[in-house]
């Protein structure tokens, strides 16, 4: 299939996929984007799943991006998800992905970012992005979303701990999984106090929602709060200042990629060795070199 | 102390403090660098206070930087480091500095290299640069050091596997402190069977040696493994090999942050905003104005 091949492109900083992608962006900006994450355990997959399911019903097509940066697995391989999604391997109106570390984090962001911009212009009504929520490399990926779903559940031990303050404040949508067990209660009731305690709130005041994904309770009320939030922010320009800091990000990003390519290239050329070990026995000063180096490179 | 309040300057990064390391830097290079790294609970602290005061018994002067990116405090404001650390407190041959995430993971990996060159021009013989090994930053401050030391200990659940590859790979010498414990000679075993399947191996096989860092035993023959190792790298010509990668890093780090900077200041100048408006209408392609942006930016 050309996307799923487009995306291994990416994976590998093929060059072809930066043309590829340069000719796909006029077809960006469709998709609506939906993160959702949470930590080990919270019940994300299955989530996502039934999201899809009960996207589908509604004659959405939907891509999904499964982001794992502890996995060394990528291209899909991740037999779990295969598993979990085989009902779904023979629909052409869902495509999932799975992406692992192959590379550094750094590279996996950016190639989750191109997988994303594949898949809009694919013309994907939703594109999900399920990545686990521990750190900055996530968080930054989840930042990608238009909405985002902050996945939870009961005795997590930290319980509410568990969500990190960093998390918390990206979440448009809480979702408690595993309602069913006890303690979903205590767990929606210090989410709110969280939330109250918030003082970036903007206009938008983010629900919580109890589900028990494998019985597919919950699900449906979790599609109108993505909805709800979609149409909020589409009708407050919400969605244009999200897209636009998203985009200016991914700029900044690009250009640092290709700037170091240039700053490695220009240390790496001439008499670069030498002149280290005129630095180490203290004959140059590393910031004079700086300097220059800087001097040499900038306009 | 002028040491104290230079390294607060680098943490603020404080413009003072670029011209003061400028001026500092041909009185470096005369320390000892050396990394202490584990995960929590392997008991880290009062290892690193028995060497201090083995160091000192020998007459050595010593710089402690206690790094530890998951605490907000930094400055010396670890309230259990001043504890452990009080008997040294009033030793002038002894500085100790603790370093939180004041600002990003970057920012504490570059205050942390600042603090470094500011006790090695202060003529510290060693520095001691302690860090919780569980991230890539932190593995980043302990490739700084000339001598890194992996401590481990018995029962941490996974046992070895909470070493992880990465941290494997960077030991010169492994400890199994509170070697007084059920399972201490198993771990022994794990880890020469792992440092036994390693490939890069060269010529210094590291050593693993057993303590009880809190009944100052096994302390002694710790600091006899370091100096071997100080010998090694200064016969082996590693040494300057090792020091010159650094270095390389270093500047290539320190050129990236000032083109950062750089690049975000183009991107923030004339019309910008209306550029991403472009963009997010698809009357411009990101990746022209990418382009425009480096050659504008780059000789």
């Amino acid at each position: 299939m050309a996307i799923a091949r487009l995306i291994t492109k990416a994976e590998n900083e093929d060059p072809e996929a930066t043309i590829a992608l340069r000719q796909l962006y006029p077809k960006t900006g469709r998709a609506f984007l939906v993160g959702i994450t949470g930590p080990p355990g919270s019940g994300k997959s299955t989530l996502t799943d039934k999201l899809v399911k009960e996207l589908r019903k509604r004659n959405k097509t939907v891509g999904v991006i499964a982001v794992d940066p502890s996995s060394p697995f990528t291209g899909g391989a991740i037999l779990g998800d295969r598993i979990r999604m085989s009902d779904l391997a023979l629909d052409e109106g869902v495509f999932i992905r799975s992406m692992g570390t192959r590379g550094s984090l750094g590279g996996l962001s950016q190639a989750s970012h191109a997988a994303i911009k594949i898949l809009d212009a694919a013309g994907f009504d939703y594109i999900l992005i399920e990545t686990v929520g521990v750190g900055q490399s996530e968080i930054d990926i989840v930042k990608t979303a238009d909405t985002t779903v902050v996945v939870t559940v009961p005795g997590l031990g930290d319980d509410i701990q568990a969500i990190k303050a960093g998390i918390m404040e990206i979440g448009d949508i809480f979702v408690v999984n595993k309602a069913d067990r006890d303690g979903a209660d205590r767990v929606v009731i210090e989410l709110s106090q969280m939330l109250e305690l918030n003082q970036n709130m903007g206009e938008w005041f983010p629900p919580i929602l109890k589900t028990v994904a494998s019985r597919n309770e919950g699900i449906i009320q979790l599609v109108e709060k993505i909805d709800a939030h979609k149409d909020f922010l589409n009708s407050s320009g919400e969605l244009i200042i999200r897209r636009k800091e998203r985009i200016s990000n991914e700029i900044f990003n690009l250009i640092l990629k290709r700037v170091s390519v240039e700053i490695m290239r220009k240390l790496a050329e001439d008499n670069w060795e030498n002149e280290l070990a005129e630095i180490l026995e203290k004959r140059k000063n590393p910031y004079d070199v700086i300097d220059r180096v800087i001097k040499e490179l900038l306009q």
